[in-house]
């Protein structure tokens, strides 16, 4: 391991390793005003939600690590404590990532990044029309964490009214993660895309909490065939299947391998039924780790 | 759009469509110790890194949306104030999955989930020694938002130490994107891998400021064959090529079809060259939008 102590590095090269290794980071593209009304919009990956009693986002417009400067989203929300926040899709990041240009204060980002400002209906701040999910807030608190270049600035918002596109809903009308899109920041240029390939499920763990992987027995966890993530799915059954289920399941087989067709089934996601061929193929009795 | 009041509907649907549009979440899986020493290891999504200096990174334990009850995570960070912060890659994921069942207090999900504690080095909670990158950190402060069910509880962290994996660093010694696999929460049951296909790179706004959509011509901007990517990529150049550049380029060209050209360039991420192949097949005076 490459270990670095904060104290004794640039703060441009903790900034690189703390994006590089903190990723996928969520994008709010925030939308202000200042008092006179001059509306900004940038984006913002130090951000996320915290928590849906208040619903809570924060975001962090944080100084400037070449001059300590601040951002006039930050001034902003100092002088007008209210922001929309909105979600960045793929088809919207080369725009946004032009609207993250240092314009002059005053530059409206709708413009020069080609928006459409859409009317919000319980801040003033206007939303970006071509996102999918915009939450309109009022910020409740602004954390200045210090002066210095690369300091946090904890803007913490309270949302109050939420929009979502019908693009991004399923038959239900809650949000379907595979029609979302949603792009994340990562190190340097990098960004990655929520789509496609890049998108799995992994089953929540049922309440009644799964054996563990220190209770699979030791022919399962020493042979290495078998990754982190297959030990990980047989851990998380709530008990191992019966003498009688494993006897139908057999019976049910033509497959020869039972070890092999374990595997394929941890792969489906078939983790009774995976264990039920791993018992049958080692004479392992069942029961032994209820 | 479909437009949600928080103060309307239940906080699980709240929490689902939250959780659903702000994503890809990056995950802090904690490992924190009581005062008596016993070990917990828990998975949080709502956490991100806040600015470099100091280094501060902030996950939430939330109140648990069922009935206000509070995690583990957060009653021991309440009694000792240090916590190791490791990212999660994929190889870790079922594990990962495993170690956030609701175990009984006193559990350590290490054994659960079959990780390794490694010795951290600044402060006494273990690590999990198959993370790739690990922060060591103290707790600066918990600010605990109410007692009510989904109430977020920040956790700011300042990290002390931090370690890398040589599996995830390049040749220069700094984190590698390609090499992460690292996996993001997305809503329900989805999760995100930054790896692969999910990745791409979008160049940083010079610091010279592009000329903006704004300032692109109409015969660009009404043609409906460019997308707003393509738009936001024209936009990002500091100044539009002179006349001189555009002869020269386009004696080199054997090209025919000068519009579909511009559009293979901007693919590639040749903004310069695809402007002078749209100036030259649209007969745009070049200087204009200067």
């Amino acid at each position: 391991m490459l270990t670095i102590n904060p104290k004794e590095v640039s703060i441009p090269v903790l900034n690189s390793y703390l994006q590089g290794a903190v990723a996928p980071r969520p994008i709010a593209f925030a939308s202000t005003i200042d008092k006179e009304g001059n509306v900004n919009l940038s984006p913002f990956s130090f951000f996320n939600v915290f928590g849906t009693n208040p619903p809570t986002l924060i975001f962090s417009p944080s100084r400037r690590v070449r001059d300590g400067s601040s951002k006039h989203t930050l001034d902003n929300v100092l002088e007008h404590d209210e922001v929309v926040i909105c979600m960045v899709d793929y088809a919207m990041v080369e725009q946004m990532s032009l609207a993250s240009c240092e314009y002059e204060k005053g530059v409206n980002e709708f413009q020069k990044a080609g928006f459409t400002e859409g009317v919000s209906v319980m801040v003033k701040p206007p939303r970006v029309a071509e996102s999918k999910a915009v939450f309109e807030c009022k910020v409740k608190q602004v954390i200045q964490m210090s002066e210095e270049g690369g300091a946090p600035n904890l803007v913490i918002c309270e949302v109050v009214l939420a929009h979502f596109s019908e693009d991004i809903l399923g038959e239900d009308g809650k949000i379907d993660q595979t029609k979302t899109d949603w792009v994340a920041r990562l190190g340097g240029d990098w960004y990655c895309r929520a789509s496609g390939n890049a998108l799995f499920e992994v089953a929540k763990p049922s309440i009644h909490k799964g054996i563990g992987v220190d209770a699979i027995p030791d022919f399962i966890k020493n042979d290495k065939s078998f990754t982190g993530n297959d030990l990980g799915r047989l851990g998380n059954i709530e008990k191992l299947p019966t003498q009688d289920e494993i006897d139908l399941f057999i019976k049910m087989q033509t497959h020869e391998d039972y070890n092999e067709l374990a595997k394929i089934l941890l792969k489906e996601g078939k983790i009774k039924e995976a264990w039920m061929a791993l018992i049958y193929s080692n004479g392992y009795k069942s029961g032994s780790a209820d």
